[in-house]
């Protein structure tokens, strides 16, 4: 560790949030320095149990890691309803934010998290771990090729998994209190942001949800899906859900090309990763392997603690391109969540 | 040949009749004996460019085929606007039809070429080539298979091709009095075919058309999309366009298992063809592949051709199973193109 290594302190002990420890010892630019939980006891275990270093500090609140003047980012993992009181405060603290996402309940409320992050100075970043991955480059490339993908015609993505009995009845993403967006803030928040990523992030003019979602007794999204209409007929399909067996995948064709991923929200494997081409007719898809050195949250957080570093030693301002991608995927979200409350009307999305 | 080999009329000639033509020729219970065209001229030169033999028939018009007492089937791959005139003709004559898909305009017209079949005692069957391979035999054993696919959630089709400047102006596919239903008649019908399929033709309670279909200036469905609703959940989505590059995908996702397959409506190889399946979390899907001595629409003509050879001479009845599996396809894309029509309504199905 040097003078530059960025110090994470983590609020909130989710399971995710284990994940994403390990990714910031394994990240070269970044270090573990504490972690904070309403239960003391918690934190204890949950920095034994993750590879805190000795001298790590921990916590009985989250307030006391805001307060760390060692502290230089604060990653927070914690349920969606409580993002923005401590994303706000955690900038006001001039802690720079990696937030779980999906990021807010809605985008009015992410827009407290952008201001108080712009006000202070501080750099934003949601935890989509899948853009970071240079798989994801690699497919870009494809999808950016004239010759062999031509103009992006239309997106599928699938993201379901098996959560199980326990799940559906204790976790957070089944409670309406706390991330009541369900199955659409979980892998429907992977369904906006591969649609938008095939787009360069050009938000769609319309969005209609499918009808019949699944709902839970309080009301939580446990399947659902959408349409998302751009202007001249590209389109993005999504279908997510707690309810069917593991599948993530993206399948976005163009006019000459198309592309196909299996595992595009979390690769399979940790340091391989494949996605396959086709060009033409009746012609078999090419695979392309792609072998990584981390495994992809460590290069979000690499890439996150790098910006955090030119901002601190270098004067930098914070990108903002990391926010605005945050929010475009959250205003789908919500027109997905208003289509399904008003009978599946088509929403507008104000650009 | 023997004296149990079907012998088959041609009427028209289009391009998917020479496809035909040769599976006739490679099934080992079928023949080719005539074929008829309005003009002789064509007919001539389809025979001689479709492995026609020395003694086959060549007519120059539909009717003379219909006449030929030696012509035990017909195979009729006209616009499909003539296709109520011609079935039911063809039925009145006594013949055996197989008859190219989308079967008819709506389920109206196909019902008085169910019901002129019936009355003359005439097997009828579609088109629809995927069905009879043996891939799909195994893909329906992966389906079926409680423990490792578990309850069927949700089906998802790509059925896409560029199909180039040409066919837009001048296919028949893409003329309102021909084949009036477009890219939803041709790449639809495989949608609808996959989702019936993969429920064990159980009809939707519920259809509905994805928002922004792409017409062309006649009204021709160039590019559109729908959901398909069953009770408890289960959704089928699928997308279908003349606009994009070749793509034949299926997705079926169950509680335990994924089916994947990215040529399902016609396999990229003749003699070889695969599909995928996983079951469980970060489980890298296994490749499953079959070898066969036949393509597939050979595979078609033999199961029509045995079945046209048990009525013909063990005093069977038709079997209605294959009409039946029309109807429904049938009355879907019905539904989607009311849907559309009504500015994407729900259209309840009648049972």
């Amino acid at each position: 560790m040097d003078q530059t290594t960025i110090r994470f302190g983590i609020i909130g002990c989710a399971s995710i949030a284990g994940k994403v420890s390990r990714a910031i010892t394994l990240a070269p630019n970044a270090a573990l320095h504490a972690v904070g939980s309403r239960s003391l006891e918690k934190a204890i275990k949950f920095a034994a149990d993750n590879g805190f270093p000795p001298h790590a500090k921990i916590y009985g609140s989250y307030e006391a890691v805001l307060d760390d003047p060692d502290v230089d980012a604060v990653y927070i993992p914690i349920p969606t309803s409580m993002h923005v009181q401590w994303a706000v405060l955690a900038a006001e603290k001039k802690k720079h934010v990696l937030l779980e996402k999906p990021v807010a309940l809605n985008a009015a409320e992410f827009d407290k998290i952008i201001e108080a992050c712009e006000a202070n100075g501080v750099q934003l970043m949601d935890g989509t771990q899948w853009i970071h991955f240079p798989r994801t480059a690699e497919m870009g490339k494809f999808l950016s090729d004239d010759q062999s993908f031509g103009k992006l015609k239309s997106v599928n993505t699938l993201i379901t998994y098996d959560v199980g009995p326990e799940f559906l009845k204790n976790d957070i993403r089944s409670k309406p209190d706390l991330d009541g967006l369900g199955a659409l803030g979980d892998g429907g928040w992977y369904g906006a942001s591969a649609s938008l990523w095939a787009t360069n992030y050009e938000l769609p003019q319309k969005v209609v949800a499918l009808h019949e979602p699944v709902l839970n007794e309080a009301g939580v999204i446990l399947s659902c899906g959408a349409s998302l209409h751009w202007k001249d007929g590209r389109i993005a399909t999504f279908y997510c859900s707690f309810l069917s067996n593991f599948t993530l995948d993206m399948t976005a064709i163009g006019t000459q090309g198309t592309l196909r991923v299996h595992d595009f929200v979390v690769p399979c494997k940790e340091d391989e990763a494949s996605f396959s081409s086709s060009s033409g007719w009746f012609v078999k898809p090419s695979v392309h392997t792609i072998s990584t050195d981390l495994p992809q949250e460590a290069f979000m957080v690499k890439e996150f603690s790098r910006l955090v570093q030119e901002i601190k030693f270098n004067g930098a301002k914070p990108d903002n391109k990391w926010p605005i991608m945050s929010r475009k995927t959250q205003v789908i979200l919500d027109a997905v969540k208003t289509s399904i409350e008003t009978g599946f009307l088509p929403i507008q999305i104000q650009n």
